[in-house]
């Protein structure tokens, strides 16, 4: 069930987390995704997981020094070996308490054995209406990459 | 209500987190403390909150390199200006799905206005059974903090 | 034309860098493609850019602690305001000189005026076979994405 | 003999220290008491020593960016396997030459086998009157966290 | 041929690398310019190598947050078991692409053998007159280091 | 008097510290050097201080991961607005110990005023026998310099 190894992360942006605009660096909040969503991953898997993708990754608003992150990771989908994690990231404004949607993203984990070779993860069971779209997206996501990947090769012949 | 302000931290302890021992650096704990703590004081007051004092930070097992915190902070009790934050932070195993009790403390957090003064925050309203018996021991503590602090001066004239 | 913002840089992996596998973080990974791809951005439109998206970014190979990382970051495409930027990131172990293609990305950066509103961006004359190929490449991508956007909004319908 | 294991810490406080205040963030200030008292903890011992504590950690007074830290870290009191440290922390403005007390804190350190079992370390031997005082003082800190405890335990059956 | 180990670095200054004075902070600059001439000289060596000196560096300007860095190093000199290392920064505006030369460097790397005993590398064949000058040069620094050293031993007996 | 801006650092070595052969990264130490003679030479100016230069970093031994490091800086001398700022770094071994000379630096501070152009410094007063040794040998190192930059200016031409 996705809700079992849902992952939910709280930072405050530091100075020292800004670019030279006074908003984090978007290295920065990809680290914080990276963790929240290979946690989330170790977590459905119960083994070793690596990161062997980010897609769509969205910085939909800037995010200021002083906000505090919400950053939350759910395992939206699972093929044999690899994990889909979405990664929805909101900041609040402590002193109003105002929440605003800055950034998603869709990553792929993989789980493998300690000589670096995947290994099979158990299924996933979408429950919520919410879970079985968030997996019906996830299949969509997955054949529009693998469309997009042979046409690009394709041409390259 | 207490568990509007709760705070809920997820981290997941790297290699540059950790000490000579391959243990999580205590320093290194005690700054996610103070954020989680900062964070749920700030929720609370909406209003600049600073750090007044860490009170009773017991670290209770190793923590180790590769196992995620969670952080959990809850205001516990309030004062006119000032807030006690407790912090509980359970290391779990993500092999094994085991959680481990690690660390506890007792902060306290005044809110401030622009010049650094300190300003009013609004009471707190404990309400479960848990949130009462918090709010008493908060209480203690701070009889037995002013009890300590009068005998050693006395002693000291 | 590309190559006149083209950015390489260097990099040591630190065991500070390393995930608990020994091998370079990805958030770490991530925070430098962005660093090497936001300076070409800024490069071809000298003005402030800032992250918009990343996409298909991928971990080809694991980066070992003490490998030389090698960045490469090439504007590949520019709409109005944005700009594509390809990344290709190559691990060259010191002592044997053997280099490894091991991750690459495709970044989208946005010029901003100094009240953060999207600004237009000189466009982009590619010259070699190789830069009208990832120019075109890059348009192909934009249309996937733009098709799967509009299937996954017509679906929540 | 305290003098013995004393140490001095000088450090420049950064703008990458700073919390959102432009003050120095507590959790950075923390993490030097940690390692100045863990270093005078294992002076004394010449064993590993962790952290079992952090008791009475007063932020006394903003620490500005650019200000000098003086942190001096004392043993004060031993039992069988721990020891108390002291830790005073001035803030120097360089400029001026003029010192502020800006925090004080009252640290416990266990020395451990290669188990992580508590072994015993050498008794301590104040000399002077003021490390008299502060033994005494540390004894009188030790009653009072036990008979807290006592009382807090007590009610909660 | 001194061409093939050079090393060309590129590094966004962020606030975090900054001093109080709001410039990049020397240490920081000095870190970079470590990582640059050590790949340069271990990509000569191809061994491990380790930092055996720096000269004569130079900050000729200030480098401002926001600017990029352009780092390169080049193996000037070899000798047995030494490699002289000659660094020089360049500070790039985005906004206007006008470049700054702000530090220059003299470093020494020592190829190593597990045991951390020094051990030979490869002679060094500088090719272009740019490349024989600095070779040239380097001896008279290497000279002037010894009549130094030697002159004030003198003096100390 | 050049003990009255005498600078005494305490660091512990930790594992984020560390090259990738388990000893201090040299860049990280000139960090630490940098910070102390810079504050060594903004306590004799009482004036906001850059780092002009730094000569003659030897790295005599390795230092260890676990190991605590003693930095003292002492000002050796001064010219109208620079002061040659001496650094030793001594190496301690907690569990016996036992300190190892492993670094020594001679590094050049200039006090500027709120435009950046370099001001006067009060004037240096050796007393002790070693102070005044070590204001002769700063003697000698300046013209050193200053002949080396002639010699290589004139063949140049």
């Amino acid at each position: 069930m996705p809700a079992d190894s849902t992952v939910i992360m709280t930072e405050l942006v530091l100075p020292s987390d800004a670019n030279t605009l006074g908003t984090a660096f978007g290295g920065k909040i990809m680290s914080w995704i990276d963790i929240a969503a290979g946690t989330a991953a170790g977590r459905h898997a119960r083994q070793v997981v690596v990161t062997a993708s980010f897609d769509a990754v969205h910085f939909l608003a800037p995010v200021k020094v002083g906000q505090v992150l919400h950053i939350r990771a759910t395992v939206n989908y699972v093929s044999r070996t690899s994990m889909e994690v979405g990664v929805r990231v909101d900041a609040e404004d402590l002193l109003t308490g105002k929440q605003t949607h800055t950034v998603s993203a869709y990553t792929t984990f993989v789980a493998i054995n300690p000589k670096g070779k995947p290994i099979p993860v158990p299924p996933l069971n979408p429950v919520t209406a919410d879970e079985r779209r968030r997996y019906r997206e996830a299949q969509h996501r997955r054949q529009s990459r693998i469309h997009l990947s042979e046409k690009i090769i394709a041409e390259r012949k």
